[in-house]
């Protein structure tokens, strides 16, 4: 995290209080793990990442929201989606314009206190609407293009919680974060 | 997807209707997940590629058609299968030209309309066959040999994609492909 | 292991009879796999490192004691610790100063007979107070520079299993190890 | 597998009949999952590699034979191994010689006809007897001393790929496999 964060990006992460993003690949390194079942139907398995979920912890308990899109849907995520804390859980939104709306909507927050994370085309339509909109780096090379900032970590090693932190020490909370994750 | 691609691979592409492919180390990394069951059995998981498997999709919505002949078979498999609105799932089928020639037959098309995507030696039979061979990156020797093209991502790691993004590249579909995506 | 290891960290290293660490992202890479369940809920799943295991299962074997204070709690995780005959063993201790002071009184040890492996901020509190501090390869940067020593492995790859063997080469108990294991 | 083979290895892989092979680290990367269940306990998980089973499959259609000897126990390792048609499958058995003797023994084979793949320190008594010694690729420096030949690739990366076609290529048989596995 020693590199250089361009003026333009550490302006619009001070203005975030609320951070979006896609789940498969970003979340996690893209894996579509299904469990085969003695019923003969399969169960999703998902392998998030500790980094990151430590990041959203801390997020959240500096007074910022967090919530994911996606077009999926399973257990898994919502009991991880529970553990983190997040606010908004909008699953089986293949399509994510409407849910993306509707999180604006409930959040009461304009859109450049808004960032969120992608990772393939699904997610251009809201990475051109928010106010930080980031692609992990193994992204598609089209969200990469439209990304204010793309991630030195790839999706599910690393690429929330690079940036949680990015966020936070814009907004010079991140010695405040360390000090909580010790207490 | 800078790389240039040799024209005769291009042209190969340009007429390709049905995208079937392997499942083992080309839809997955190659990992045989087994799981344990209570009862002294062990049922198999699966790991697929989330980007794999928006181009699966993105290519079906597009009018192409896709499959996969495995000698392996799971519920993990069919339920993938399924979400990606495959048309032709062949398991148990360690011989693959049987089912291969069941595909052809069905599927109406030409063989030089399909394309299959291996990894190993028992791919061999049908890459000698169709219209477009490809292997993954990490292929064994003999199958990499045997393509017209070596993919640049290895399976379960984008290898699909890359085939589905240099089909419908070829054919001119992919800033329509872009554009449904986004929809 | 040919890298030469600073001489203030094997005097530390030379004083261990108790090693504790953390368990996501040290024990294992990181990943937290959530796998759904028919009813809804979802269990975790945890992927550890067989080196890793038998290290500390050579370590026990020559008398030293072992144990984990984590952040989450899992079934799979106690039979880990169960199968490496771990002494300590504190699941839900996000805050992990209290499991740890509890370890202390319990194994009735001074402070300076005491390592600790970590990863990320909740790690601080205790790194701070052991005889010696061990960070894995991939760790945040805080916790590297809390730390004495900083593996070469990366979490779940192997970088206990350095710890442990820095430990028993300090104490020159190394070959005795390799001894009983061929027995 | 351009890589030139020492003629000693060549030599010691002609004649041999039976590849046996320690299971975590070598048919595995070396993780071992253990799967919650909801009655509190947990199951193993293991993945097994693609690729070797293929070339396990091979080598006993050309007439060799296949075995395992493990310190751990799963239905996980016995579906696999049932599946790979293997002869020899010794679970629980952390001390590895009173398996592997009572292998010779069964086997009817004089030990310059046995291959052993092994990956850490409990493997280096039975690698010190067979005929051809092999460590994977990320194997203890101790096991890596006491091989024949170290394998370029890593354990359940295709190591034991690797060693079946060590083996049938210098018994001049792996034309015969390619065409076999192309039936």
């Amino acid at each position: 995290m020693a590199r250089k964060i361009a003026s333009g990006v550490l302006k619009r992460a001070k203005k975030i209080q609320l951070l979006l993003m896609d789940v498969d690949g970003v979340l996690t390194r893209g894996d579509v793990f299904l469990q085969s079942q003695p019923d003969g139907t399969a169960l999703e398995l998902k392998a998030f990442n500790a980094h990151d979920g430590a990041g959203l912890t801390l997020m959240r308990t500096l007074g910022l929201r967090t919530g994911v899109i996606t077009g999926r849907e399973s257990a898994a995520l919502r009991r991880r989606a529970s553990e983190l804390g997040m606010e908004f859980v909008y699953e089986k939104s293949a399509e994510k314009i409407p849910a993306y709306e509707d999180i604006v909507r409930r959040a009461g927050l304009p859109e450049e206190a808004i960032a969120y994370v992608g990772d393939d085309l699904p997610d251009l339509p809201v990475l051109a609407r928010v106010g930080l909109a980031v692609a992990v780096a193994n992204a598609a090379p089209e969200v990469m293009r439209a990304a204010h900032y793309v991630a030195r970590a790839r999706g599910g090693e690393g690429a929330v919680r690079e940036v949680v932190e990015l966020i936070l020490k814009a907004q010079g909370k991140w010695q405040e974060a360390v000090k909580k994750a010790r207490a």
